[in-house]
């Protein structure tokens, strides 16, 4: 009997399609060497499509993703098509429809990966941020637009499900490591939602008995991140403040080209989403030189989820490994292809098979 | 004939008490020099006030300022008090009722301070921040508090007018200084205020004529102050961007103790206020300690704002001369108390006249 995961790809735009299949290589061969299977549905879907069709995904796109065990996303976005178009065509409705509220972004840094700020060479961080609420709304509009008298309204809806929900993920994870969690917040700015989040988050986190909260404003916050980011361990935060951390977490940390995010649905009710941090990048998209760390690193953060935990080890210790070993693309300042990086991380799995 | 300003100094809690006391002896001495004389009125609002009497400053307080020439604030915020009592009380007031519709935030690595980041040694940025309106708004509120239903909405509002007219001041000193102007935006996530905030001040900006304008996503923003913070110039952001950026870049040029905010009402119908962007810190409060590098420099903002542009230069020069003579606050790792370093200055202050 061999388990078969049946996984959607979705490589997307600029780099992304080049990054996947990279990616794709290496869990194929981790699987092989673990005696699993995954079967690729791979997904045309991104700004091409959007360009043909009018729409990012099918109409049913939703649905066709419904029963798989897990979607593997490049990146999307394209120039000459609005952001809010790209993401809003195809990311953001994957992560609410399948109510992936957390978005999981772990931040290390790598073999061979120079840290941007001293205190930062022990960097291991995770960031819980919340991932279908908070500031990332639809509910808004304009008035008097084109106008003088014009504005813009925009809402923010944070809720105490889903707020709760996401500090009791984070807890759980802090409790399984520094028993420390950081709350970012910005209460004395943000008057009604903040310290909402702040009353919810210290409810649900002290339910949970031994975590250590600390609330830290995000601007205090940003600055400590540069400052004394040996200072921080698991931080939870609403969806724009983990949007902002995880990236300037990954820069402290040398590069956003090998940072990753998995958007979790905890309960398992639907399928989960796994991607890189970074963009389409469509400056260096087509060249081959793309570094695929962040898209492998997503596939590992994939195989963890689906259980498949030695596989997701043997994955990170490869690519590791070819780090270390000083075979880096050009945005860690080396001179591997993304091909010559992939090849590397499948002859290391080979060899620790 | 001598010319007289009044000033409305409030050193307000924590280490204000001991920065502004410190500030105003260097300009008092600037003054003399350049043969100027400020009428100080000092204020004793804050969270002692608040704690006696129920309110951060009387009732007509902004009455009382009205026709000043400026404010001198040093910080407010203790702990017990709700940060959203002590600010919404006195500070956002202020530049509210006041249309300080400009946060005026420069960031520069000063002598004898290390950069945290390579790239950072010739960092010279200002930050150009909406100080009214956006995402630091009182409307908004609560639904089913308390209860598993429960939520918070929170609305901001950006209007033409609020987002043109910081715009123009930023494109004016984009002008003066490399000709390049950053807009921080989240236009991909944040649907409604984002690409209008965008519209407006691409509109704006290119009224302008020559500023070369770049939109930038505050995540990758944030992640491009540390790989590449000498690839900025002037940024202009919003209310609760700007406050993160600033902070992140004074984290970067070392230190967030130096850095100066000037809440500018640039048609000067009202009183302009000038502050350290660090906070009350109480931790270090009482202790004769705190750095007044941030008070000093935010003096010499409200001098060049009066006209005495001069007594700013002389300013300026003098605190740059003791840093670079080595005399530091702990927090620049160095041994000198406010005092110690205030006596410097007011030594080179005297030497250079
Ligand atoms: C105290 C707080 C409300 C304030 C702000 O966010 O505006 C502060 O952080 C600042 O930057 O002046
Ligand atoms: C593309 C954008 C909408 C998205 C976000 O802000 O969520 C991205 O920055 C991310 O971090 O996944």
């Amino acid at each position: 009997m061999t388990t078969v995961y049946t996984v959607d790809s979705i490589p997307g735009d600029g780099i992304g399609r080049e990054v996947v299949p990279a990616a794709i290589r290496c869990i194929d061969e981790v699987a092989r060497i673990e005696g699993f299977e995954v079967t690729w549905r791979e997904r045309d879907w991104g700004s091409d499509r959007y360009l043909a069709d009018g729409a990012m995904m099918p109409a049913d796109g939703i649905d066709q993703l419904a029963d798989g065990d897990g979607i593997f996303l490049g990146a999307v976005g394209q120039p000459g098509i609005p952001d809010h178009v790209t993401l809003w065509g195809l990311l953001i409705p994957i992560r609410r429809s399948f109510m992936q509220y957390v978005n999981l972004r772990p931040v290390r840094l790598l073999p061979g990966v120079e840290a941007r700020v001293s205190g930062a060479e022990k960097l291991d961080a995770v960031v819980v941020r919340e991932n279908v609420e908070g500031e990332y709304s639809e509910i808004g509009g304009r008035a008097y637009d084109g106008r003088p008298e014009g504005m813009a309204i925009q809402q923010s809806v944070f809720t105490h499900a889903g707020v709760s929900r996401v500090a009791e993920f984070a807890a759980d994870l802090a409790v399984r490591r520094s028993g420390r969690l950081i709350s970012a917040t910005k209460s004395n700015g943000i008057l009604h939602a903040m310290p909402f989040w702040d009353e919810v988050v210290e409810e649900t986190v002290s339910r949970s008995g031994t975590v250590e909260l600390e609330s830290v404003l995000i601007d205090a916050l940003a600055a400590r991140v540069v400052l004394r980011p040996d200072s921080i361990d698991v931080i939870v935060a609403s969806n724009l403040f983990g949007d902002i951390l995880s990236d300037l977490l990954a820069a402290v940390a040398g590069s956003i080209g090998v940072a990753p995010s998995a958007n979790l649905n905890p309960p398992r009710e639907h399928p989960s989403m796994f991607e890189p941090v970074h963009g389409s990048a469509p400056d260096i998209a087509g060249k081959g030189i793309a570094n695929p760390v962040g898209q492998m690193w997503a596939g590992a953060l994939m195989l963890e989820h689906l259980g498949e935990e030695q596989a997701a080890k043997r994955l990170v210790i490869a690519f590791e490994a070819a780090l270390a070993d000083g075979i880096r693309t050009a945005d860690l300042a080396g001179t591997a292809s993304t091909l010559d990086f992939t090849e590397a991380v499948i002859e290391r799995l080979r060899s620790a098979a």
